[in-house]
């Protein structure tokens, strides 16, 4: 099983990073930091005749990240109640994936599992409730299991690790990414 | 009253537009098409001791223009079952607004209206449903008073004039507006 | 096309009976009021050899009127941000009639169509977005088509009737559901 | 501390039931079991001179519980995606409290924790969002303080006790309770 962490935070070693940290503890796993990262909105051409064009920037390096792992791990600070605009920005970029011509973007990504790591200050638990519900509109249609989520609470730097019930999560979820990784 | 339309869609002319057009229909409002504009994702300085550094792109004209408006309609096509990377992007430099020391952003917005405009296909009145959830945290936080929503249907382009149930939402919403406009 | 109102209210003529009958007025369709029938809870016997006991309460009677429609509005004041519970007590006896052999209730539930219409005071048009989901959930499992709903904001009496885009919501499924009854 | 558990099951002994002994295992409790107690739908009297009637149930009794402890366990099964009409029926009477001359419940109750156990079958982790947002709303309005909340996963007799994430969560709190407990 090889395992993405798809991080959408917008600065390195924070909470986000943190809990996807505890996550994959003891699991070799990819790490991508869409910070470091160019990603262009998408342009919707889906009704034009031309199509989608070439755009010149990082998203086929995250693309064919995305594409060869089995299990993405999506991480993500909670901004304004929702995935980082960062996160945002790539995942609209799937419709043009949709359209590619070189591979069935949801045949492929429908073989893969999806796990959500939410960190937010104030009442996570609670607030970061609709950005689950969108992970899981998502990947219910792009056909991607929905294995799992934490939700941790954090403000200043290093004050997830403070929240017990949270990396409680984070270590259920890496004792099944760990039997998953045995098979 | 003054009025300003943020539209997040990735296109002009698109099923977003149209409907946003019937909520402002007779009434002088400002558009703004983040399409059309360079809006850089917000590196996060919260925790550092410079603060936020001055980023050359166009959210000081979009900043300045929400500042000078009492009544913001946010105009977004339902995006993975959410709102547009652009729009996204833009809302998260909020946190950089926040601590910008010529003016108090949360007292300014605060004393503002908010309506909401999504269109999506498929099953939008219920796919939607998260998203207005994410606005109204939003709105909660920054204190505008959440006066309305509406949402489309539109997949092809002009669909949305045939949700006769939207176009209701959207001429009540217009009928508030001018009403407001008068005052 | 032969339309069945289900309301859960605890009073007669109240706001959510208000907003129903701008729904299906000049419709000819069958009323039952929750409040005037005595249904049990029910008792979780799925895992039991005997099955589910024979009730005598009123459920059987509204069962045979599910049945016999084929259109269903579901209305219900916003009690407690759900529905009341009356409504929830009628609903959770579906579960005995998934087992009733008499019949393959999902099979002709899945036939139907269905309305909600929810009457709250505060910010129902917010707060009413979870029951609308649980609604959404309900109708996905059972199979029955989610054609629409209303919310409307009420706490006096009479009061919704002052809720202008409700009445207009109110009007466009009136609509939809005269086009349903030439079919 | 006092700990109240109110459980909302159709049946003892349920997935339900043991969740929730997870959860306040090796402290001291007050159990009540809705299923055991015979609780009317309020009669909606807010609007006439007379006020709410006196009712000859249980509901006085569960009150009383409600009002002599700290800290309460909401647990209650996911019936249709919501909680069971017992416990909804249940708290549909606090409308029926909250103008009780006897005390200020809304005082009484903003000093108290709630916690929210649910089990659910198919995908409760998702399907129980909107339950866990209902609930949330709930104790805003009330003033209680939303401590946590745990969703199980189980169907058949006894299956809850697999789900290993829910028994992290469930013990979480159990060591919350516990700190609680010392004070």
């Amino acid at each position: 099983m090889k395992i993405l962490v798809l991080n959408g935070s917008t600065r390195r070693h924070g909470n986000t990073e943190l809990l996807a940290e505890k996550v994959t503890e003891g699991l070799s796993c990819t790490k991508i930091f869409l910070s470091e990262k160019k990603i262009d909105p998408i342009r919707d051409m889906r009704h034009t005749a031309e199509g989608f064009p070439d755009v010149e920037d990082d998203y086929e390096e995250v693309l064919q990240a995305l594409l060869a792992h089995d299990t993405v791990v999506f991480a993500t600070p909670l901004y304004w109640y929702g995935m980082s605009g960062n996160m945002k920005t790539c995942i609209d970029r799937w419709s043009q994936s949709l359209r590619d011509k070189r591979f069935s973007f949801k045949e492929i990504m429908s073989q893969k599992q999806a796990y959500v790591v939410i960190v937010g200050g104030d009442q996570p638990k609670v607030e970061a409730l609709p950005l689950v519900q969108q992970f899981s509109l998502i990947f219910k249609y792009i056909g991607m299991t929905f294995a799992g989520y934490v939700i941790g609470k954090g403000n200043k730097p290093g004050e997830v690790l403070q929240d017990e019930a949270a990396l409680d999560q984070a270590a259920a979820i890496n004792r099944m990414l760990k039997e998953g990784a045995k098979k």
